[in-house]
């Protein structure tokens, strides 16, 4: 095998652009050979846009049995990504899920539990692990560049989308079609980079805004404190309603700090260590020398973002690359946002690590089923035999 | 009278500064003819360092009621402004308190009762305000540049202090010296000028490291959430043992955001307002049109900070300017100070308007009770007739 034939689940906006770069033969290691959906009008558009040789299937299972491909590529809503990952590793594929892993832990748990049994690759779209800047930062961090850390903020709060864009699925932001807001359609690479460069919290305290200054029932505002096991803190801040918004990571530790804004690494690093200060310095005021370093990431390799993904997994099935984004570390990023939102639905302090997985998809439920909105897909009443 | 004749109560780090500033006619509506500190070292720094003019006591009451002063200003440690404050006031003295205002609501409030029947003038030594790039900061948002608030956040964290500074008095970050740590010592100014800029919060969940990094009792290192009355949310993070650290003031509102950092405004204005925006988009993805521009505050006066509040208050006793910072807004930040703990011991959303003054004070109490450390200043047992 010289390429990895991939198949498409969902013809969305995601799984049209992965099928037309692959298509295309943007991966050169990747020969697209087939897609489905079950919309016909986005199998019309498979069918003028698409090369002849690219089968065209309306159910993802029949696609996973008839098809010539060796991976699936699962670009559906979120809640189907489980599902549908279960179904292609155990048709014998290999598989990436497009992000979030799933919407809550139950069912990504069990998604990672036939996973750690098959013999085939899976992987997860978490393309901003082929970010030069934050993989640089997870470097300096691993490395002990930081020493030990004692804090880490994240403000991200430029997802701006208006209510334009709410309105242009009828999926989107509602309970039921997507189980959640901001966290669960804009932040799941934040999430998944912040717990890649400094580890899982232990505890998750947040706030949430549903709706703000918008008309649906999801959050668009959300504020997470977070500790570490280490003893530091943090914060996520993340939201869709405000413009211009920042972007700015921010990562101190005993050497020092590190900033992330506008795709730039500035690394403010201590000397000597906060502590040997501390234990050594008598004159009362006075911090250690301090020296301000901008960081170069190393150049960006010729395929970043979504086509890195693809092109590291197919090299993981082709020569056994290791794989970037295992889809099985998919489930820390869903544990966060879960434990955000069930902090905030009940008031706690919440350990994303041992999630009641149990009460929250009670929770969600009866969000799902108090809904004002009532659109088709629905996590509680899933078929996994339904035609994606 | 020409000029206002002040003296000083309290002859440490700050009541030190003041006297020696004022004895040199730094302020020229300011004579200094009296200071007081009950510690016979300090007395005699005062007979080496300042004028013979300046009459030295050793019992505040006294200078009160002996010494040719028509206003005093209280450099005492905290549990002892409004004590002092209330016993000026009540001798017919203009009164300065330095800041904090006091530890808890429940001595402010009775300070701030008497200086409500005082036909004295009450001020406190907010010396930020006078400050142009917060004071052009709050011009900015009162005015509505930034239109409706929707988010606050103030990384103060480069407030660091070693142990040896802690070690340097024997109050110094303890329950029944200081009544707190960063807190009350270090943020009272922040804790002022945020409020003097976007308002007060009607809600505040603070959580808290106490002696982090350090050998001590108090908090050093704060996270506090806060919800608005127009439902904005923000974010006061402060600490004293993390270095570099980071000051980053972020105001963001319908038309925009402010960021103060290194004391510099940048301010990101939308040419159209984001709900306006919102309403009339149809395209999906879009946001505002945003013009970065660098404000630039007005040149200083020649008196700024300690001198320019002194300047200000003298003047106010004078001719009638207004006072900058009135003593009765001292207790905004005390409240500010007293939720974010009261949150963090109960675990519970504090609104800082509303405090429960007998509940902190009794909880504070019990902290004092319950101290490893034995100090000689303690606010359960304050004796206004001592000597200070």
């Amino acid at each position: 095998m010289d390429k990895v034939r991939f198949g498409v689940v969902g013809l969305g906006n995601m799984g049209s652009s992965h099928s037309r770069n692959l298509d295309q033969g943007v991966v050169p290691e990747i020969e697209l050979t087939a897609v489905c959906d079950i919309a016909e009008e986005r199998r019309e558009w498979a069918r003028k846009n698409l090369s002849d040789k690219v089968e065209i299937y309306a159910d993802a299972v029949e696609m996973f049995e008839k098809a010539p491909i060796d991976a699936v590529i699962i670009a559906t809503p979120h809640y189907f990504h489980p599902p549908l990952v279960i179904e292609a590793l155990n048709h014998g594929l290999h598989a990436i899920s497009e992000k979030p892993a799933g919407v809550y832990t139950k069912q990504v748990e069990e998604m990672n539990a036939v996973a750690a049994k098959s013999d085939k690759l899976f992987g997860i779209m978490f393309n901003q692990r082929t970010n030069p800047v934050y993989a640089k930062v997870k470097e300096l961090v691993e490395e002990g560049e930081l020493g030990e850390i004692k804090r880490v903020v994240w403000l991200i709060t430029d997802w701006y989308r208006s209510q334009s864009y709410y309105d242009s699925g009828t999926w989107r932001a509602t309970w039921g079609g997507e189980g959640g807001g901001v966290l669960l359609n804009q932040c799941p690479h934040n999430l998944d980079l912040m717990q890649w460069i400094v580890g899982m919290p232990c505890g998750v305290r947040a706030f949430m805004g549903y709706g703000k200054g918008r008309n649906f029932e999801v959050e668009n505002d959300v504020t997470a404190y977070m500790e570490f096991p280490n003893g530091a803190t943090g914060l996520f801040v993340t939201s869709t309603h405000e413009t211009p918004g920042t972007n700015r990571l921010e990562i101190s530790g005993d050497r020092g700090k590190i900033v992330v804004e506008n795709n730039e690494i500035m690394f403010y690093r201590n000397r000597i260590s906060e502590p040997e200060f501390n234990a050594t310095w008598k004159k009362g005021f006075g911090k250690p020398e301090c020296w301000k370093i901008k960081i170069e990431p190393p150049k960006a390799p010729k395929l970043v973002a979504h086509m890195g993904i693809f092109q590291n997994f197919a090299n993981a099935v082709l020569k056994g690359t290791p794989l970037l984004a295992s889809g099985l570390e998919g489930i820390k990023g869903v544990s966060l946002a879960n434990a955000m939102h069930l902090s905030d639905w009940t008031g706690e302090m919440v350990d994303p690590n041992h999630i009641d997985g149990d009460l929250f998809k009670k929770m969600l439920d009866e969000k799902i089923a108090s809904s004002k909105v009532k659109k088709e897909a629905s996590g509680s009443t899933l078929d996994v035999a339904g035609t994606y």
